[in-house]
């Protein structure tokens, strides 16, 4: 396939990509314990076995009525009820209260039979240790959580594809769920090729430089929930990629090869992955700036992806390609939340129009809120990256942004 | 200390509080492998010891010349170049290129010596196999990443207090660095107190309910950096809850309690708090919806919260609370970046002035961005949290805030 014929827009490639991978996809699903669930994703829907709360509970601290016992109850003229005892916390002794009679209550505590209402500490008055003045009428249900309030027995509290949070951790402890099913993190293999790529621990004669794409990779892949495989540093020859490009195929459930830098080198990486199975690849060339010579495709239900040799591209284009792949795999919902933050930005940048740009900035605190600081390198090395923490999305439709305008800002 | 004489707003309980834990801290520092860095903060500065890129580069495809040779040339009446070879890439092998010659090069070579410029492919026209046409004149530099254009030898690359991501453990596989020096993570100590409370995997009876903050505290924790230790169920007795936290407090770098949610337990919790050494409680209630009973005290260099026992609150407190303390232990910077979105609001809220209201809400995407809706739950229990995936913070300044304006959102 001839590369750059036909530039999709980014959107549209990977619509279609994503739309190639089968849903059903290659995960299976583990039972983990909830406490050590913390970033994984529900394989089921979870459903409540009881009501959350289970019993009807005080929501301060006060005295426990009937609320018609307090009806016209008022500072000059107050209710005067029977203290019959305290509501222990945890306690499962149970009193009935009657008309007529109070019982002292803490914040959480549970409501005891034949009371529908809490006086609130403040609107009463000690008179006697079994006597309690009414400052204040309550009407029914006032400062009572009835039972199942946050949620009712049988209900579906978290669906599947949920990325658990700290809350939705507490939430299942609350129900008693202290195991689920979770999915497998995904096997991503990464491979690097390049006849000039070394590893980080060799010493590089001239000419030569040291493996950053299977590191930025394998740590994206570990932040989005998937386990990187790392098939190392492979030269710009045919037989050899093409051989563990295979064998990585075989072994997992989504591949990423980064090009060797120059046109035959990525000629050779197409030409593999074109290979790997079918349909094969259905982008080759993306009208955006870095990343334009990223490759997508399929082979044989297993999602590939070739991405430009430059760290700097191959880690933005992996963000907008790679890491929805591992969303999709993981059943995650189509659309995740998308933090922007607003600033303005301190000089202009010139784009293509017909071309997506993502330009990395530096945002800095200002009294009047956040300043974008554009990181400029033509060089796009991986430290313009390691200096940003932000990225600006200029859209296709824009020939450049002015200084002093404010954008929106991916935190990065 | 009487709870509430003086409420504190948010900002000057946490400034009080952070300003008096030791800067210099309990963290050592300890080595691991860069690969395995990724969220880990670094404990030095990291300096380069080269260069990056170690050698002048080409950034594009094509021909590596002498740009004088090229000046005046166009595609009528071009400049004809003797080729006099390929640079291979990773080769060390180094051509020395005079005036008249040139070499064929790709993205990424190294500029051999002689040469100062490369004309672009598409910028030459094939004659015969030694020589080239340049059609247009390239000056000198165009098309050459100079050496250290990246980063000089000897400059700090990266600062301490950084939390490593994947461009940065890119960046410094680049430069050669595969160990680095990181902080400890920090050893949370986590106490969950309250007669009411029982283990999550424990039946419970009526008037009992389930530990929930111990997990949310713990995945928060876990989360911002640090290891937590979990003290288990306490109940609201002095002399136990005294034994435990004293424990806990000799054998972590930070100790969280929540609170039973009577008057009496919140007493105990305070008591216990001001007796585990000097300066001792430092804030008694913030002017905070949720959140307002919240402890703040300082042990003998030990930074110590106690947190109100209800979930919702404990969490939203433990946000605003702990996780700057964790990230003081693990001395990042003080500011880190906020990420907002912007966002309508469905519905009115109210909210008392003086006072800094969190409200969970939904956000939920429409064609004409995102819509923030309030999720309320008086009962304010775990599972409005996990229905919600955003705070709207609500100044103290505002008596509240009308439907259709739009808010900036917390990601949560």
């Amino acid at each position: 396939m001839p590369e750059f014929l036909h530039l999709l827009s980014p959107t549209k490639a990977r619509k279609r990509f994503l739309s190639a991978i089968p849903q059903a996809g290659s995960i299976q699903s583990e039972i983990v314990p909830t406490e050590e669930a913390l970033g994984r994703v529900l394989a089921e829907a979870i459903t409540a076995p009881h009501p959350l709360p289970p019993f009807a509970r005080s929501s301060a601290d006060g005295f426990v009525v009937q609320a018609s016992d307090t009806f016209g109850a008022s500072p000059s003229l107050p209710a005067y009820l029977v203290i019959i005892g305290e509501i222990l916390m945890g306690s499962g002794k149970t009193l009935t209260l009657e008309s007529g009679q109070a019982a002292l209550i803490h914040t959480g505590g549970m409501i005891p039979s034949g009371a529908d209402a809490v006086v609130m500490i403040e609107d009463t008055q000690s008179v006697r240790s079994d006597e309690v003045e009414i400052l204040n009428p309550v009407s029914v249900g006032e400062n009572v959580i009835p039972e199942g309030e946050d949620i009712a027995a049988g209900e579906d509290v978290l669906d599947v594809g949920i990325r658990l949070r700290p809350q939705e951790i507490g939430g299942l402890m609350a129900i008693g769920v202290t195991n689920i099913p979770v999915m497998h993190r995904p096997k991503v293999a990464i491979l690097s090729t390049g006849d000039e790529i070394i590893s980080p621990s060799a010493e590089p004669s001239p000419g030569q430089v040291r493996d950053v794409n299977s590191y930025t990779l394998s740590a994206l892949v570990t932040s989005a929930g998937g386990i990187p495989i790392r098939y190392g540093i492979i030269p710009d020859q045919y037989k050899e990629l093409d051989r563990i490009a295979q064998e990585a195929h075989t072994a997992s459930d989504f591949v990423i090869i980064t090009a060797g830098s120059s046109v035959s080198a990525r000629d050779i990486t197409a030409d593999v992955i074109a290979g790997l199975g079918k349909p094969g690849i259905l982008v080759h060339g993306i009208s955006i700036k870095p990343g334009k010579p990223t490759i997508l495709a399929v082979a044989d239900s297993i999602p590939v992806i070739g991405l430009p040799g430059n760290p700097v591209s191959a880690l933005i284009a992996a963000r907008l390609f790679a890491l929805p792949v591992i969303h999709q795999l993981l059943r995650m919902p189509e659309q995740p939340l998308e933090a922007r933050i607003p600033a303005r930005l301190s000089l202009n940048i010139a784009s293509l129009a017909g071309r997506e740009d993502y330009v990395p900035v530096l945002l800095e605190s200002t009294p009047d809120g956040y300043l974008a600081k554009p990181i400029f390198g033509r060089s796009n090395l991986i430290f313009t990256l390691a200096r940003a923490n932000g990225l600006i999305r200029i859209p296709s439709e824009t020939t450049g942004l002015m200084a002093g305008i404010v954008v929106e800002v991916v935190p990065f």
